[in-house]
């Protein structure tokens, strides 16, 4: 039963929402209503928990918000999609009270805004336990239809979108989700499998692999590192970082070598860069600079319940 | 970045999922993709909390997960759609173990089995906080249209379609929602208004009149009172019970003098009780049966930040 706060809350959101054509009902109904295209749809949600997916004494709530926005827009751009609407539901420390809401919002709703989506429903409760923050995304897929994962290829080459490892540093809250490249690299060339760098380069070069029933070989040379990833002051060193780190939030993705050949020159706005390349040996090889190959495990920190 | 334990889970889940024919991609890649079928789309969202919408000790993780996808399909109902895809997202306490979260799983997909609906995606985490759970529902609009809250109109019958009140002694965990029995109405007749009770009857009346621009009074001879209501045991009478409890996800609808006239009698499989009238004086009212005519609060708990 939302309180008054909650109320005027929902209230604050709801005067703010964007208008647009095909949404008949917004927020403010038992469901919002929204006239399809005909066009296959995207569902996508991601839960962002306070303390592991971000920090409140580290960050701002607007950029708290953005994120909750930003890993969803970057499962849509995996599809090479175009996002339409987005729902969010929060778990909101009552201690934070309401402008921290509102910031939280703000956050949301400038990003939701700069990739045209209407935020078109929500559930806002407040609670005595941390911020939980999720959102659903709708989006759906351009005339050169989805792409999957599961679509590369023996002698396919992989890209990246760009630098990778030491997201911890501030990338994973202030990161650009990677739609508008996604869509002009999929006019431009047939991608035949992509992913969004979220688990890390070697845990999502591995998604990627196991579900098209293909290997690769990485060449170390070609791994774009961050700043971010050489910056890094632990006792890895920046590689490590670029294969290993989470929440990249670029694109791997697999095309022909013809189609790659055309990417290596220009790609328009978009930033590709041939990392590797797939083959029908199963598993992840790295050549390094001194032409010995090593496995690539699918890396990642582990724990357990 | 999931862990081994995360990966594990997901993978069970994914064996799990209902094949539907419209799904293109379900579980286990960036987005899931589903072909619309040209009706306009219903989406809503649903957060449920531990210590505030359940209590874990107090109940069983089936339940729990049961209530996740039911009070969405509830709101599916208030537009007297029908039910498509769902996506959950979860924070698991790491503390609860594997096999609480599959029986958690276990009651989601129970219910959204026997409502056709398909899990088509979601986002499964673990923490140290208490157990979130979100569901996302897609339905559809059926051929007579969604049922928005603002329909009501002067001289309209007012329903709901089951006895109210005391819901926390249960109901509120095992309650079937109206999915069927929305559907159904609709087709005998037109409905102009509806809502699902979560907020309590005086909250949502209120929330269906202030959409509406009109008001009502309700007979208390004529409010439902669930046996539950009878039964709590705190210093408020049944009929406070009724109109102030939250949580007993019946349907509260408004039609025609004419095409209430036709529900009366029967009303084939579904239940629909008469217990006022919309009028154009705003706010809400309530006769008594000594005659008397009470204001109605919005009623409800309310609390600041």
């Amino acid at each position: 039963m939302p309180d008054r706060n909650e109320l005027a809350l929902i209230d604050w959101i709801r005067q703010r929402a964007a208008f647009v054509s095909n949404l008949q009902v917004g927020i403010g109904d038992d469901c919002a209503v929204w006239q399809p295209s005909g066009s296959p749809l995207l569902f996508t949600t991601d839960v962002l928990m306070e303390g592991v997916d971000f920090r409140v004494d580290e960050t701002t709530p607007q950029l708290i918000g953005r994120k909750a926005m930003a890993v969803n827009l970057s499962d849509i751009a995996a599809m090479a999609g175009r996002p339409l609407a987005a729902l969010v539901g929060v778990a909101l420390p009552k201690l934070r009270g309401f402008d921290f809401a509102k910031q939280l919002h703000e956050g949301m709703q400038s990003l939701a805004d700069e990739f045209g989506v209407a935020i078109v429903g929500g559930d806002t409760n407040t609670w005595d336990g941390p911020l939980v923050i999720s959102a659903t995304l709708i989006g759906e897929a351009t005339e050169q239809g989805p792409v999957r994962r599961s679509g590369a290829k023996p002698g396919d080459w992989l890209f990246v979108t760009g630098p990778l490892g030491g997201s911890i540093l501030g990338h994973h809250l202030t990161f650009t989700p990677r739609v508008r490249e996604a869509q002009e690299l999929h006019r431009l060339v047939d991608l035949h499998a992509m992913i969004d760098l979220s688990d890390g380069l070697a845990a999502d070069l591995h998604h990627l692999l196991d579900e098209s029933g293909v290997g690769a070989t990485l060449f170390e040379d070609a791994i774009p590192i961050s700043k971010a990833a050489g910056g890094m002051t632990d006792n890895r060193n920046s590689l490590d970082h670029a294969l290993n780190d989470g929440e990249d939030f670029e694109l791997l993705f697999a095309v022909s070598a013809s189609d790659g050949a055309k990417l290596l020159p220009t790609t328009g706005n978009a930033t590709a860069m041939r990392i590797g390349e797939v083959e029908s040996h199963p598993g992840c090889r790295i050549q390094m600079r001194d032409r010995i190959v090593r496995e690539v495990k699918r890396g990642g920190w582990e724990h357990s319940f």
